[in-house]
């Protein structure tokens, strides 16, 4: 046990140090690493692996919802993003600019893409012409820097990976339409059955919104720390990009007639989400539809049997993986003790243990990563079961997050009780908002919470209250939480 | 057939002016596009499938040779890339530089990575620490920027696409080893089987090899204008990153060593390539098997029977789903022969007819983009059909692609023929090298022809003769051409 509780060790405790726990679980279990590029990370090949899992997921449905893949430009002349007043003033601050080519000083220096509206709107005002040629509905998987000062690992780093949509419609309500399907179809639906991660969801606040947009869906959920982390967004732009850049369409009453757009994102940061949602004291957990591998099967080693425990172990590693992602760890120079903390450390879902006496016996040992739970399995039977159990972590990862959640919930009517609870319990509270910009700040200012959103759900917003701030009569409530 | 002759007015004539040709039709086939940002292109829908499909072609190959995938940063440190000094030498000309972040001036500036050996290397320098820490085998799929003078949509652009591998090894046969083994392996099996392009292989000269690399091998295509587009690379970096960068290891005999390294890619311009081999003055030739749309279904509507074709062609295009890329233009707007025209230009290689008359007789029109052959297939036998057909399409563009090779490889033994055969028949020219630079650089000047590689085929370095250009005998008998 002393090998086992040095390894342990390693990683600092969650309940003592969540943010040292965060980045120790980050490193450890490999997703990731800091560089000689200040801010910027390397994605190491386990957490890339998890992210080509995520971007599965995601690009699934993406395509299922009519959408198709291109690919723009990496650099935006500063001319371009100045276009559209909101959106340059929102984003200069952080921007990378390249200002030499070669031996060259550019004439008009480029920014390094920190999204991709400007350069996207461009190419849109040409290509639309006629109602004939609308929706534009376009994906982008892509590398976008934004320059931040204090950076953490997946959270906030100057280069992220994301995806990011940009769609053009005829109408309002087309474009209405297709911000709230990507917010509940796609991110929605991915985030909570890929990712095992219930999320609130709700508008932005006008301070809070993407800057150019006429306002912005968001998806929050709430990690184990209590605070709360946006996990995707989707924009309604209005005509705001259309009339910066001129995108016009001829409509079938031969009038020209600006268009309507979205755009919408999630990125990287997701890893981090799935990070502190599922994680513990021993590390990762990963729900088992993107884990890079479902299976680690740990061959127990002795002398005389090491052959025959390896035989059978690559017999069963064949088997399942017509199914699974599955790996053999058979290192030489580890214990078996040292490897279930490694694996657990990595949130590998379920580890097969195989030994001299299973193999007699025809039967292996299954571990689940989120319980502990073990039984023994007949051979015969390893398929279903692991069918079965991989089923049942993915939904005891999700009813466990939603659990969470939910008891982290609180409606608050006194703003004494709202700082006492923000600073003490930490969690979402539900409080209603006049919803003026200097109460929101004012809070802000004051506790660090933020309002994460203004939710839809019906009847949410039916009754009445007063201002958690400024005590008015409103019938906004409003999610508040302090937020990565 | 007024209309239909104006469609393939679109595009130049192939024979004419095959420069422009190429350009219409990337753009006209909606491949790829110009933007407003010099030398960067749009990658449109289109473009972006095939790449989509060359990527998980590529990806597939690289991933069975035990390859993972990470991603690294996009920005470089100016000290970091003139570590090793040829690579920086070679590189420097075209960096895209990042002088400042936000408001910020940055002390040091960035290069927007050209390749990214500087980056990976700073970093494998720390990650192998001992020989069990060998081989690291990564890849990475990213943009790439550089500071290209002139440009040509896919073929030479200031930013592109490429997934680029960086191995490390623990000996000198290991690295040469990984460097042939993703040549022939990846790169080939990949090119030949999937893009239906055969390629010669060799090494590079040492004035043609990759700046830092110990020697470069090369897959060199023949395109149909008779120059030669290089398809892919994989270098042998030997030590001289492992001692510009102190990459290190601790072997078993306690010693300490420089590592071996490896590192490979191939681009986007790929693309270009397909173009180019496969093209016709109608427009695209894409091999089925990275084909965006396989089949292409058009039913000929007229206003009585339109609802019952329409309702037919969902039911094949459901059927045929299953097993292939399979779409239906339904759209009113355009004729049949429109229709005909705009999928033969984007290189679908079957179409598929359907009108009453084939309603009533249970049965479709197939055509096929290669040669124009047509059959009419009864619906029940249409599944194996199409497979067959795609098949024997794939091989066909293969086994035309080749004997355009091989009728264009010359042998040649007097400069003053070179001279004559690389104006007047272009191709790939078979002759004699003394191994001289001053001779390579004088015929590049001269001819506009470099070698493109020094060839591994057995026999094929046998014999001995005299160098074309000085006239010194040697047993070196390399490959001319000019190249893109």
């Amino acid at each position: 046990m002393g090998k086992e509780t040095e390894f342990v060790k390693e990683i600092a405790s969650k309940e003592k140090d969540f943010s040292q726990w965060y980045v120790d679980v980050v490193r450890k279990a490999e997703l990731a690493d800091y560089t000689p590029i200040k801010g910027c990370m390397v994605i190491k090949p386990y957490g890339y692996s998890l992210w080509e899992n995520m971007q599965a997921g995601l690009d699934k449905r993406i395509k299922e919802t009519g959408h198709q893949n291109a690919y723009f430009p990496l650099f935006i002349p500063e001319s371009l993003l100045k276009r559209e007043a909101e959106h340059v003033e929102g984003f200069a601050p952080e921007v990378a600019w390249v200002t030499q080519g070669g031996s060259q000083k550019l004439e008009e220096r480029m920014a390094v893409r920190p999204t991709s509206e400007a350069i996207i709107c461009s190419l849109y005002s040409k290509w639309v012409k006629s109602w004939r040629d609308l929706p534009i509905l376009l994906n982008q998987w892509a590398n976008i820097v934004r320059w931040e000062k204090v950076t953490r690992l997946f959270l906030r780093t100057t280069e992220f990976l994301w995806q990011e949509g940009h769609t053009v419609h005829r109408t309002a309500e087309e474009a209405e339409e297709e911000t709230l399907k990507i917010l509940f179809e796609v991110y929605q639906d991915f985030i909570e059955k890929e990712l095992a991660i219930p999320v609130i969801i709700g508008r932005k606040t006008e301070k809070e919104k993407f800057a150019g947009a006429l306002h912005t869906y968001t998806l929050e959920a709430l990690m184990t720390d209590g605070k709360v982390l946006q996990a995707g967004t989707s924009h309604n732009l209005g005509q705001n990009f259309a009339k910066a850049f001129n995108i016009k369409y001829l409509d079938e009453d031969q009038q020209e007639k600006y268009v309507w757009q979205t755009s919408w994102g999630t990125t990287t940061r997701l890893i981090g989400a799935l990070v502190m949602v599922h994680g513990d004291e021993r590390g990762l957990k990963l729900p088992p539809r993107v884990a890079p591998i479902q299976v680690i099967i740990v061959p127990i080693m002795f002398d005389k049997t090491k052959k025959e425990v390896l035989e059978k172990a690559e017999e069963i590693k064949a088997i399942l993986k017509t199914n699974f992602r599955v790996e053999i760890d058979a290192r030489d120079e580890y214990t078996p003790g040292w490897k279930f903390n490694a694996w657990e450390l990595k949130g590998v879902p379920l580890r097969l243990e195989i030994g001299p006496k299973d193999l007699s016996q025809g039967q292996v040992v299954l571990v689940r990563r989120d319980s502990g739970e073990k039984i023994t399995v007949k051979e015969e039977r390893l398929g279903e079961t692991v069918e079965e159990w991989l089923d049942k972590i993915q939904e005891n990862l999700r009813a466990k997050a939603k659990e969470f959640l939910e008891e982290n919930i609180r409606e608050v009517s006194d703003y004494n009780e709202f700082k006492v609870v923000i600073e003490e319990k930490k969690g979402l509270i539900k409080a209603y908002w006049c919803g003026k910009g200097d109460c929101e700040e004012k809070i802000k200012e004051e506790t660090k919470a933020s309002i994460r959103c203004i939710p839809f759900e019906p009847g949410e917003n039916s009754g009445t209250g007063r201002c958690i701030y400024c005590g008015k009569e409103s019938s906004t409530l409003v999610y508040f939480a302090r937020a990565y």
